[in-house]
């Protein structure tokens, strides 16, 4: 049985999807942001990094993103979430989740994270305000270079598809009009219409 | 037969080492920063992100450090660099690998590369002041709790530590006095002893 910590709204939707999909055996609890408790001494001691998601196994803590993904594709490998038997192919897909951890994401928390990086209140404000150019931007790339089908990947959904499906719900807050990536926004429409999607959007909804 | 690219002092030297290490076939590609070519036409056909490294195969380009920290792993397992047979073990080093990058990384570019988050010199400057701060809190973190033993995953060398190195590298320019950590500090003069790096610094010195 996993442990899985999340907070709504928050890049922890990606692994969440990929627990249900995968049929794991696991219990949710939800850290609530507004009160701050991913900084709490409790959770600091399973994640002291302070953030979301984090995943207890039997075997210890597992966070970030990208090696969450990978692994829950590797714990299951009947689901055919990751291409496991081609090392060239997974460390493509590793590149695409990279991607979009340390620039897309972080792209898009200088909209409410500004703190993380400057104290002073203009500054913050600055970085705010070019959220939706480098989004935009981050998002031209993706649509042109790093959506190779219907699915990140071409024609294999894959633990990539939850992870862009996770960054482009953030679009709309972001000051990003979606419609100016129509494979992007196609791949989106598929998910909703996910089963497993709206099961899980369901925990994250207020 | 693989091409690197990469450019003088930046994170491409984890991959760098690693490739050496293993005594993959390579040829390298230094781009020169100050000339920008990490933007040019040409550049931006292998990697449209315009960054390094970037890694032509034979199947295609590879980029984004923690992906390939994994494939030369995989591609060459009699070198040891990765626990590939324990999935737990993988998706832990994993998942320090992605903390390097998204957000020790991170941290460091906002003292040289503010201008990717705001237009405001104001900002930018405001960025840079709080690097010392920020990097230097995510080094406590590694010292205390991604340090596990001589080697970040504990008694194994693995590709962690190559990237770890790069990153510590760093802390001289940012500010931060690299004594505040022993475990890092340890790990990287022991790594300066090992003729791999030092044969791979020498492509990296000006």
């Amino acid at each position: 049985m996993f442990t899985f910590y999340f907070g709504k709204g928050s890049c922890a939707l990606a692994t969440h999807i990929a627990l249900e999909h995968v049929g794991a055996p696991y219990q949710v609890k939800l850290l609530d942001f507004s009160r701050n408790e991913q900084r709490s001494e409790q959770y600091l001691r399973i994640n002291p990094k302070g953030r979301v998601p984090a995943l207890v196994t039997p075997q210890g803590v597992l966070t970030e993103t990208p090696a969450l993904l990978q692994f829950i594709a590797q714990s299951y490998p009947h689901a055919g979430l990751a291409p496991l038997d081609d090392v060239f192919a997974l460390a493509h897909m590793n590149a695409v989740n990279s991607f979009f951890c340390s620039t897309v994401h972080v792209a898009h928390a200088h909209a409410m994270r500004g703190a993380r990086w400057a104290d002073d209140a203009n500054a913050i404000e600055a970085m705010k305000k070019k959220v939706p150019e480098t989004v935009g931007a981050n998002f031209e790339l993706i649509e042109h270079s790093y959506l190779r089908g219907p699915w990140v990947l071409g024609e294999r959904y894959s633990v990539s598809d939850m992870y862009l499906f996770t960054l482009a719900r953030w679009l709309e807050r972001d000051g990003v009009d979606i419609a100016r990536f129509p494979k992007v926004n196609a791949l989106v429409e598929r998910m909703y219409k996910d089963p497993v999607v709206s099961k899980v959007l369901s925990a994250h909804a207020s």
